[in-house]
């Protein structure tokens, strides 16, 4: 699918290892009205920090990307490697460097390598291309298995309008308000406003709600850009009918994105649903499903397909949230376990472990107690888990 | 050594395995003193529930403690079964059952196997000698791969004052008021109200210091037994300073237990210490120390041995304590790697790795905005870790 009026383009520049795409771009024609959410980590990357700065603008035309290092507790050189690296680019496509947005994700603490971007630059612009988004996809992968991307069409007021999204993940994963990386490039024609609050709306509901570590990053960040070359009529504060189409398409592809995510984290072998159900308030059941989805001892069983409820209830019991044991309702997909905090004994307890054998599936939590409602979704906890960031810097 | 006027035994009950210590006899010949703390977790097993009632006299004569069933999340029949229970060290020791404490750790949700409990009580109190302590930390072990047991004398008075404590891990472990299961008992002759408080101030400093993967226990419990047999004078709130002695001696004991248990913890290959000094108030540097030392990622680091100071700083960042990232110093023991939040480079780092490949040794961090320090002890996360937690039910 092709967004119109953007291309992008990906090469392998040498950033921290030799031969694999880690340098992409993504231009759009004309200035597009974009909006982004970053992570909420206090100790925030020096493009981060800039993209704050310029975003205030309401605009963009670029996305600058690279992966293998953070630059990320690099100081004021960090800072002025980040502008230096936004100056190449505004130069070849002749473009204010505040059109520039930048992006980079990898080791924490070293220094950009600034000489393999000054050397690649003019091949990343000789080769824009409006096909090549995939390969940016690509040259944003870390520790992530397979590139991630999603699509969207939509029609407003008559006109076709065009998303295409991609993300990374694949650790330190627990987006707070923000993600990994993800760009959404899309040709509607939509205010700033309007574009900036279905950003954050659809990212709580979708980035913001998976976990693979409990670990926010200091790079998170999603972009998205909209530079109204399909035509539709104006999605502004007037067109709220358009916008809930639009958002919805938006809201959408992030959450197939974030479940992308979930799926491929690092040595995950399962994708978990934590549904929480019957809370005081949807805060609460948050707050629970959280703390199940992020206990070591919860995930080690979901990997070794054990329907240890007890794990989840003692999580529950540490969340800080306030319920009676005595009400709770746990099941495994469609079987229920555990009835009024009671076990309903070994056969439901084997067919519970039937469902913990697929690939994907849901753990469902009620506590009868009010109408609070919340998933979180997640991933098992594997011993390549381990493995992968034991070795992930050798 | 042995505390003047205590006896121990433990038997293979077949509680949930074969042939292995599963259940466990301390008795006082006389009442003694006994305070104990519980875990905060608010799923509380049978057996916590009992005792706490029970403790409000403020006395006791025996813990029965078992391991192989946690007996938690058990219900009405769960609480009879623990009175039971009770009830048989009652009879066979013609004590009030109000003055026996119970504890159990194991699989949490199914009802205990009362019928081995009955088979083997006769032998358990047939067994019972000073000398048996030992034996008691064996059978209270469930993936611990060695009992912990510790020992003080301190002369209060003229008269030799014992200590006997015993700990187990080995998972499921970060206390909040309480811990995993410890047993402390000693001939001193102490008022409740000390010794509860003596108590109380050394779990804090102590086993609440600890943690091995962020998971609460329901059944954490440190109970400790005073029979005054030494036959000091008695340590009231007018004997401070000989109270001051005691609890030294206490703390002492229950912080080499707890270390115990982390160089113990599950897979573990390494026991780190995390230091945070320079905070605004003690408990942000609790705070700060603590989410880094639950960090599956700087674990995964520290078992990788792998000086990623840029995993602990990402850790601090998403703390919820504020601070200011560029004042920030990190050392592997004495080795400084990170000034003023910056890279020392890749000599001080390769000095670092040295420190790493340690058994034991500390990380130290330094934020230069005020006085609050504190310290937190935990472990490396290895893949034994998932594989032992996979696979710990079947």
């Amino acid at each position: 699918m092709r967004v119109k009026g953007f291309s992008s383009s990906a090469v392998a520049a040498g950033i921290r290892y030799a031969d694999r795409l880690d340098l992409g771009l993504i231009v759009s024609d004309t200035p597009a009205v974009t909006a982004g959410v970053f992570t909420t980590n206090q100790v925030k990357a020096a493009p981060v920090l800039l993209d704050l700065e310029r975003l205030k603008q309401g605009r963009a035309q670029a996305i600058l990307v690279n992966s293998g290092c953070a630059n990320a507790c690099t100081g004021e050189k960090g800072m002025e490697n980040a502008r230096k690296s936004s100056l190449l680019v505004s130069e070849a496509l002749n473009i204010p460097d505040v059109m520039v947005q930048l992006s980079s994700t990898g080791v924490i603490g070293e220094q950009l390598n600034l000489p393999a971007f000054e050397k690649n630059m003019g091949k990343l612009v000789a080769e824009l291309r409006p096909e090549n988004f995939e390969q940016v996809a690509r040259a944003i992968m870390t520790t992530d298995t397979v590139a991630k991307t999603a699509y969207r069409t939509i029609t407003l007021g008559g006109k076709e309008v065009q998303l295409a999204g991609m993300a990374k993940g694949a650790g330190m994963i627990m987006p707070n308000m923000a993600t990994m990386l993800a760009f959404v490039i899309t040709d509607a024609q939509i205010s700033f406003t309007e574009l900036h609050q279905s950003l954050v709306e659809s990212v709580e509901r979708t980035f913001n709600r998976i976990t693979i570590d409990g670990d926010t990053s200091t790079n998170d960040m999603v972009l998205v850009m909209a530079n109204g070359r399909a035509g539709n009529p104006w999605i502004d504060e007037d067109a709220q009918a358009d916008r809930q189409l639009f958002q919805d398409a938006l809201e959408g592809l992030l959450k197939e994105l974030a479940l992308k995510i979930v799926s491929d984290g690092e040595g995950a072998t399962k994708t978990i649903t934590i549904r929480v159900c019957g809370a005081k308030e949807n805060e609460d059941a948050e707050q629970l499903a959280r703390t199940i989805a992020n206990s070591a001892l919860v995930k080690t069983a979901f990997f070794g397909e054990d329907a240890n409820w007890g794990r989840i209830i003692a999580a529950m019991g540490r969340s800080g949230v306030r319920f009676n044991p005595e009400h709770v309702d746990i099941a495994f997909g469609d079987v229920v376990i555990v009835r009024n905090g009671l076990s309903l004994g070994k056969e439901a307890e084997a067919s519970a472990t039937k469902i913990l054998k697929e690939k994907s599936f849901a753990v469902c939590i009620d506590l009868k107690d009010g109408t609070g409602c919340e998933e979180i979704y997640t991933c098992d906890f594997s011993m390549d888990y381990v493995k992968i960031n034991a070795n992930y810097r050798t």
